[in-house]
């Protein structure tokens, strides 16, 4: 197997691309799970991790390469939101058959590949995340070798409806715009990271205010964390503010979700299992 | 002229609010312009000016009072999304005459007052911003008293157009909820506050990527102030952003507005003029 390592978003360094290619080295020695980074991951403009059309094309080639199994988002930031829509009319028919995992801003794009179709997009780890604890980086491999069920969110064992995940923050700021997938009937789990309570909960109110959303079947909550501070402090736990809002809505919710910006972040395959 | 103070948003001081009383005494010592707070504007619940049951009693109290010409909002920072649905069935006739002027989180109440066909709806300073500054204060005394034109953001002299201001973070937070009016044909005027840029950006490209929002006459820019640090520079000014996404959307991007979190802010009426 091999996995092709992309950019879509904030800056990426090499040393941590070095870690990358140093942890499958080490750990499958036997080359029979390879990586390669495309070179434009490591591009600079701004913001980015090369300006838009150096991103998109890195992720096209990647996508449509039929060397590769998988693309794998190398991290997360800023960015994938204003290439999604130019990257996905250059997509082939190889392109439609691989795995595509990420999570956190890689959301814009994972959101688009399943409005489009695409079979195999799924929530999780990114290649960033992966070196940094080995069960973190097993889960990923297991998962794009085998579909290994042990590197699912557990709740998915044991519910059949269609299931997405989903950053708070990207799914709220792609709701309404061509990059919406229809998530009617579906499971939605949501995470958040580094965000004060009061954009959390108005956030809640935007996301929870969409027709669309409340055909969901129902909101489950990830971790919240890195929480930054609000003045005075807000008075509801993130998992008060999620079932106010869902309560509100009439969107069922539905507990917790094994998902976060942590090592512990599990894989949600997108769509019916 | 009575002025009837609400706060429907985070909590607010005794001090801020004995300071507009002086200002208003000190100013205008023949009474001719009088203000008074609601009581429950200086309530504390969590994050917020009172308990939400609380605020939105208050709002539709001094809204349906025959004895008060004008609702005036006493300060931003969050909480008017929450309570913005519960208020407008409780507003009757005496409601619908009167003006209203706030902005920034109050943006959320003006909105669905708008929608609902209130004449007097108007983007301006607030009870807080007024005592810094006597211009200030003056620009919404006039403007309430006697719509006096002088308070008036320039460029509505000279476009026919019906208008709007908000600031971003608020509208973009209720694009697609039951607040949204319909902005067609609009000039759409935006300020915003204390965002990093790669937010702004993110908030452009969610709300121009709306079709509703699509439909509006432009966008004019406001003042975007104490933008908070974004690692690394971003790349592009706030005006670049806004170029960048009306462009991409097919949105005029029709210059600059005279609008913004500070003393400057200018009074910009909801609608047909």
């Amino acid at each position: 197997m091999k996995i092709g390592i992309v950019n879509a978003s904030s800056r990426f360094n090499r040393e941590r691309a070095e870690a990358v290619e140093a942890w499958f080295a080490t750990n499958i020695p036997d080359g029979s799970v390879k990586v390669v980074f495309h070179p434009a991951t490591f591009g600079k403009h701004g913001h980015f991790g090369g300006d838009d059309a150096s991103r998109a094309a890195a992720f096209v080639e990647y996508a449509n390469d039929p060397r590769l199994d998988a693309v794998w988002f190398a991290r997360g930031g800023y960015g994938s939101c204003r290439i999604a829509e130019a990257v996905l009319p250059r997509l082939g028919p190889v392109a439609r058959k691989k795995k595509y995992l990420g999570y956190s801003d890689a959301g814009s794009i994972l959101a688009l590949l399943y409005k489009a179709g695409f079979p195999n997009v799924a929530h999780g780890p990114m290649a960033s995340d992966a070196v940094r604890n080995d069960a973190t980086a097993w889960r990923v491999v297991n998962w794009l070798r085998s579909g290994d069920s042990r590197s699912l969110e557990p709740s998915l064992a044991d519910d059949p409806r269609p299931a997405v995940a989903f950053n708070l923050s990207i799914l709220d700021a792609l709701v309404g715009t061509a990059l919406e997938p229809d998530l009617s009937g579906h499971v939605l789990m949501l995470e958040d990271v580094s965000e004060p309570l009061y954009r959390f909960d108005r956030m809640m109110f935007h996301l929870t205010g969409q027709a669309s959303i409340r055909r969901v079947a129902g909101i489950r909550l990830g971790r919240v964390s890195d929480i930054a501070y609000n003045e005075p402090d807000f008075g509801l736990t993130p998992e008060e503010i999620v079932r106010y809002w869902c309560q509100r809505s009439g969107i069922p919710y539905l507990g917790a979700a094994d998902i976060g910006h942590d090592r512990e972040n599990k894989v949600v395959p997108f769509g019916a299992r």
